[in-house]
């Protein structure tokens, strides 16, 4: 056996660290920080580009630990690194409720954790998206500002999953030189050997795909070194394909199945602590070691330090317009252009909007961000090989392997990855980025949606072609149940906008909501405006989707009898049917309901306001009623579709589907003389 | 120009028929049916093996048109073999409302199309179950009465997607021979040129996945024709890659961008005419073409003859078990198993019941599964490398590339493939899938449980770790959404059992239930028996969970005043919340609603006698309170997660987000309390 490296020890302390805070939890996934233990102390203490003392600062490298489930080597890494908010208590609480140490690491970029990861696959995605992050504002603001690379630790799972297929081939196509993939190559998954699922040769895979590739032993910190100092050299997106053995340094699991996450005991820290010649009791790193992370984590300061002479140094407006995008706040001017906009919508004559009107309702949405270009330039938008039809390309040029000033990424038809790189990019910071999509091709990147609610990330995802409205594509490409799929969600925003005013209102929300994702749900078919046709008598000022939902027409004639519920296209809808119960002298409301979790948070009395109390409710949407029944109450009815879908002409298959005028009028009136009937209590 | 080949006039039938189609529609997409003509024709003249008068002869070969836009390719190839249901009439109703035509193909064995296709990369998956399916019946039954293949056309979109990436790594590690697709390589996609979005080689990628590769001239019928050839001597399964151009034959739009679904004239169908030497009007085929498609629809039908003969000379048994299981009936016994299991499971002492319950509330459902080895042979459970933690492997072994026999499949960490191969195999029939993971990745396969949906497929998902009760691993694991994302699709019905016997229940429903999926959600927590421990009095074989929810445990001591409705783990909780309450004199009832869509369907008299009209109702559940309003009401209390989960020991969890018997048992006494003034009307 060679003598051991200088900086063994170093790795060691991450070992034993890990194995000392997962014996304590009682449970943790033993096998990444022990198998990768020497790869990420060849990363940290010559290579990576951060510091622990500013772990926010906009130039730092990213890590991403793809492979969540060894969060235990991030936790390690941070503490020995010097990064604050990771203390020793912190490490003994791993996995308790309320610890920054949670089971999979979560995010809090303070801490030095950069994302939420444990669904495989996603990490290296949203690292990709990191990886476009930097390049697009290295070529916006110059690599005196910004150069910087994005590290991802990987494991199998990672790269078997098809959010992980396509997030090789898109970073090979796009030439991400400073993107690189440090590999857990240990031939071991949860199930066993990774021949009982995979033939191929994943470096070939990677090679295949226009990547640089190496091949290293994972536990030779020098050949690690080494490795990466090549990749940082190569043009390319580099792999480095660490050959490891699971659970290293605990001999009854060392390259076993168990190595994974099987329980560990003190007895198996006690005789890894003498195969690795490592005396220090549980949770104590001796001063010299400790000492040498710590040195290691102060390798950039003055990298650093030189770094914010730059910016001190920049002209004024120049560094006034760099911190701004680096703290995320919204330019100015970029309200007015969305106040014009509706304003010059409103003071349309009703006949010419309507004319407007006769172009795909997600154009609503597409001229919107076509006037946004200027005034918001770190908007970029990603589309799945939708260009055409969703037309968010409008005024923009492509980022590509040789154009980084591009503020549109054509992603292929690869939607998970595209969502997934979105969130990469809203985490990195600097860009705002909007993802743009058919509404039946949500369910692709829904893993991706929830892990933007999750991390309360501010991605915009935009989706078109919303309803059956779409027509003859047929029920593969109509989304009944997407919308409360959607709402179902956790921390989402869900608008769908009706017409060319709620579009102008529900993107001003949106541009301002940081705490988390929107997404915005267009039709395909024509959206008239409803606005001011109906008058609400409000000021072009006033957003009156900010609440969530309004009386967009107010009963006449009377105490209202009958309030009448919609969204998006079926707005227009309500309204006419509304003229017709007007005009039978039954006093009707129609109330657009854009976006209900911001109606959920509003009082009492704006709720009962708009819904009116008493009144025959009549919801319609075309989609599945699912969720309604929280504003419809017992008595309510709903206009809308019982299942999928069909392939048919649109004004057909609202006929077919019952989506009518006629059948909302109908359900208005059958409610009033139910009421009127004493008998019929609700259950 | 060398002279044309003889059956070039079969590959313009095809060709026109699409054109005259689309320019009737005033829709659709001619880039696939024109740039595949000549593939298509290789393939149906001389090697795919079906009989179009009997197209549910079940050792037909399958075809999956992946590129489901394509679908006039599919309706031109159907027609012209002579599909019965695919009339030329049908034809010139392409994408109008109720035609067999749809812009989409939608599953219908009897008229030829197999599948419903056009989400990308669904129909490859799904052909790769086709293709697994068709290997195992080939090793249970022989090859005498299996042995037939799966042919996918095939676009760069269904190549680019994830689950194809997926698909394409298990394939060629699964060594499945008779699988080939058929790829359009034109070099185009919707946005333009694939270097848009690509820069790897397709057909390398495929080699180095273990595929045999082949790159020949897609218009060259002699060429594709020796090639699929050769596709047929290879162990490995196969790529044909055709190099294509997109809407050949349209002059305007050849090679084009426009080529994928630019709107097709009149002028342009005449235009194509003179090009091509096509002098027949629209819609008509030449009686020779005709003649000679027909007959290449019949050239199999000596083998079918001599399949059926093969058929009708088995062992009266062995051909009784052949056609059982091709008509996907159920064999005789298996219900006894479940009732066996049953009804030890309620004559054990509650105290023994309570103490086999320490294991995982899946292995309730693994239980089952292995004494289902023996009596339901065509059982086949798919996995994504979660073995050990969900435990349905038990008694079988693994179906690999080199045992056929096998009934278990480690898919990697690919939980989308394995979704659509499931539903592949359940298109094909001969085998009975269940598709097994932690119900936090339901979202992974999310588009394939849409599929089984939208198709009726009978694939059992079963899904484990259902809550906030897997605990530490936090929120990224902890599936709080997906109860109420579930029930919204249509036609999924979705089960969560709460002990031994409603798993065993649920069970007997899924398998009855062949008219779509079935989704099992079971919790990773321990789940105490509930049934006996609060009397309902019905008998073992009585099956309560068939009407979706029922009443568990009356009120005693007086009227109903409350009724808790809980589901799963949740229903333990709910019974101690009803034993405080009766303690404390208020007569309260406890629901299981393990199945909402089950309850929907059920009378209005069932429905009330078990949601108790006028009671105070509390819902409890782990997870988000969307959807419950349906059974709430405006007066209901719902216990249950307002958000995302956290990463910490279950029980802790539980205290944590209120999910406790104090805050079922507050909830109720406080709705009682409203109640009781009269002032708080309902809004």
């Amino acid at each position: 056996m060679p003598p051991a490296h200088p900086l063994q020890p170093l790795a060691h302390a991450i070992r034993f660290l890990a194995i000392d805070a997962i014996v304590r939890a009682g449970e943790g996934h033993q096998g990444v920080p022990l198998g990768m233990a020497e790869i990420a102390t060849a990363l940290y203490t010559r290579h990576l580009k951060h510091d622990p003392a500013d772990p926010l600062w906009p130039d730092r490298d990213r890590v991403v630990l793809s492979n969540g489930h060894g969060s235990m080597l991030l936790y390690a890494l941070l503490h020995l690194s010097g990064y604050e908010r990771i203390t020793l208590e912190q490490i003994r609480r791993f996995r308790e409720l309320g610890a920054h140490t949670a089971g999979h690491p979560e995010i809090d970029p303070a801490a030095g954790i950069e994302l939420t990861t444990g669904l495989l696959g996603q990490g290296i995605a949203n690292a990709l998206g990191m990886a476009v992050a930097e390049a697009h504002l290295n070529a916006r603001f110059g690599g005196s500002l910004v150069d910087h690379r994005t590290w991802a630790f990987v494991g199998d799972g990672c790269l078997q999953e098809g959010v992980g297929q396509e997030a090789i081939a898109l970073a090979g196509h796009l030439r991400l030189a400073k993107l690189t993939f440090l590999w857990d190559d240990n031939r071991i998954t949860d199930d066993g050997s990774t021949e009982l699922s995979i033939s191929e040769s994943v470096p070939e895979r990677f090679r295949v795909a226009q990547w640089h590739v190496q091949e290293v032993d994972g536990h030779d910190i020098e050949a690690v070194s080494a490795a990466i100092a090549a990749a940082k050299e190569d043009p390319r997106p580099s792999l480095i394909a660490c050959r490891t053995v699971i659970a290293r340094g605990i001999t009854r699991l060392e390259g076993q199945r168990g190595g994974h996450s099987a329980k560990l005991f003190e007895a198996d820290a006690q005789a890894a602590r003498e195969a690795l010649g490592w005396p220090h009791p549980p949770f104590e790193v001796p001063a010299a070691v400790l000492q040498a992370w710590r040195d290691a984590g102060a390798r950039s300061r003055p990298a650093h330090d030189a770094w914010r002479a730059r910016v001190a140094a920049l002209p004024a407006a120049g560094r006034a317009e760099f911190e701004r995008v680096q703290r995320g706040e919204l330019p100015a001017g970029w309200r007015n252009v969305l106040l014009e906009h509706k304003r010059a919508a409103l003071a349309a004559e009703p006949a010419s909007a309507q004319a407007g009107a006769t172009q795909s309702g997600i154009f609503l949405s597409s001229a919107i961000h076509e006037r946004l270009n200027d005034v918001l330039p770190e908007r970029f938008v990603l589309c799945p090989d939708l260009e055409a039809p969703t037309s968010h390309k409008r005024g923009v040029t492509a980022f590509t392997a040789t154009d980084r000033a591009g503020r549109y990424l054509h992603c292929g038809v690869r939607e998970h990855v595209m969502g997934a790189m979105a969130n990469g990019m809203a985490a990195h910071g600097g860009t705002l980025p909007v993802a743009v999509t058919y509404f039946a091709f949500s369910d692709y990147e829904r893993p991706a949606l929830r892990m933007a609610a999750l991390m309360r990330l501010p991605v915009k995802f935009v989706f078109s072609h919303d309803s059956i409205g779409i027509g003859r594509n047929g029920p593969t490409h109509q989304p009944v149940e997407m919308l409360a799929a959607l709402r179902a969600m956790p921390d989402m925003l869900v608008m769908r906008p009706a017409d060319i005013v709620e579009a102008a209102e529900c993107w001003e929300i949106a541009l301002e909501h940081r705490a988390g994702p929107v997404s915005l749900v267009f039709a395909r078919q024509a959206l008239p405006r409803v606005r001011e046709a109906a008058g609400t008598g409000s000021s072009a000022a006033e957003n009156l989707c900010r609440r969530g939902a309004y009386v967009l027409a107010e009963a006449a004639g009377g105490a209202r009898r009958v309030t009448l519920l919609a969204t998006g296209s079926e707005v227009a809808l309500a309204v006419q049917a509304r003229a017709r119960l007007q005009a039978e002298g039954v006093p009707t409301a129609v109330v657009s309901m854009p976006c209900w979790e911001l109606f959920e948070q509003q009082d009492s009395a704006w709720q009962q306001h708009v819904l009116g109390p008493g009144t025959m409710r009549v919801a319609v949407e075309a989609a599945v009623r699912f969720g309604w029944e929280r504003w419809l109450g017992e008595r309510g009815a709903f206009v809308g579709m019982a299942g999928f879908g069909a392939s048919g002409p649109a004004d057909e298959l609202y006929r077919h589907f019952g989506i009518t005028v006629e059948a909302v009028v109908a359900a208005a009136r059958q409610g009033l003389a139910r009421a009127a009937r004493p008998e019929a209590a609700p259950n």
